[in-house]
Parts: structure tokens; sequence; C-alpha cells
């Protein structure tokens, strides 16, 4: 079965990780059946390793891993092929592919300038 | 005049500025006469001041900053505030307001999550 699994960064706050469930919701929301979790590199939970884990435990044999970052640097380019490589290690008969990162979106790249056209002032 | 600063983290890989460039040229698209221009916080040029500096002279009286951050995190919440607070020291007349990371608009989120329910893999 396929997933998706959505891969971050991390940070300390635990507030960061609100966009990767508001992905995540928004997606059950067009496929309830959906198999979709984050990952994160580090600073927070669940790891790359505990939502692909996640994901296996759902049934899912083959993840496609979307990178929620703006573009393509060292931790999409080498840090997440070896994260992806050991989680192949890690179990059997799994496949794990990388699509581009959501920055590199032609509707992503235009939602955003739609936005940054209207967007309003932050209050208080 | 009002004028967009799309405000990113910067890295040290000159690609990274890539999708900036890209939201610039789709607003662009839209309003062949708006003022916008990238400015970083480190690593990367154009500055944030920079990108103030040419918006002001291109005629930007009040400069709309669109963090394009996937969360509000310290470099939003707390070097965003200071970075725009020295700008208009600097910048007698100049109005500088800030608006929430496109990570948080519901627009772009939904284009995320579209994505991410199609993606294929890289190829190479």
């Amino acid at each position: 079965m396929k997933a998706i699994l959505l891969y971050g960064h991390g940070a300390r706050n635990p507030e960061w990780a609100q966009p990767f469930h508001r992905i995540r919701d928004a997606i059950k929301a067009r496929d309830p059946k959906a198999l979709v979790e984050p990952g994160f590199l580090e600073l927070m939970r669940p790891s790359f390793e505990e939502g692909v884990a996640c994901l296996v435990d759902q049934g899912a044999t083959h993840i496609m891993v979307v990178p929620i970052f703006m573009a393509a640097g060292s931790h999409v380019k080498k840090d997440l092929p070896r994260l992806a490589a050991d989680a192949m290690d890690r179990h059997a008969g799994l496949l794990i592919e990388l699509a581009a990162p959501v920055g590199e979106a032609e509707s992503v790249l235009a939602a955003m300038a739609d936005y940054a056209m209207r967007a309003g002032p932050l209050v208080g």
C-alpha cells in the first residue's frame, strides 16, 4: 500500500509542527484512507524513522517522501537519501521514493505568490 | 507606494534562492508594476536591509514583509521584528508591516497537500 511521509526539518518550538498536521489533515480530508505521517530530521518527533515505522505498521509498502522544504539544500540532498536508505535496510520489502521539495512545485509557488499579493499585517 | 519583501532564511547554495525568484516572477506576471524583492536573514544576498533599500529606491513607502517560512520560529518572531525596526529607523517615513508566514496560509497548505498527493519520484 502506498503512503506519504511529510519530511521536515523540525524545531524546538512544538508549534512549528502545525503546518505538517494541517497538510496531513488536508490530505485526509481529500482521501480519508490515505496513509500520511510527518517525519522530522531533528529536534522534533516523530523522527523520520518513527514516521516510516508508523506508516509500515499501518500497512505501507511504498512510501513517497515529500520534503516540506522551500528548496533542496543539504537536508534534502544529503541527509534525506541517507535516512531513506537506512529505513529501507531496516524494513525488508519497503520501497521509499523521494519527491522534489514542495517549494519547487509550480502550483505551490503560485499559491505563495497569490498569498503574498493579498497578505495583510499580523494583528497584535 | 506599496511593495512586497519576500523574507527568507538564506543558504550557502545559490540555488536555494530560486523559489524566491520564481515567486517574484509570478507576482510580476500578475502585476507588472508590482514592487517585489527578496531579502535574506543570512548567508545570501540581498540581505533584508539590501532588499528594503532596493524597494525604497524604486519608490516604496510601505513594505509588506511576507516570510517565506513554513512556520513562525525564532527567525520570524524574533529576528524579523528587529530587522524591520532597524530598517524603519534607517529610512524616515517608511512603514514596514509583517504578514504571517506562507506556511500558515490555508491556500498554500492546500496546494502543498495537492502536490503531496500526486508527487512522483525525482528522476536521476
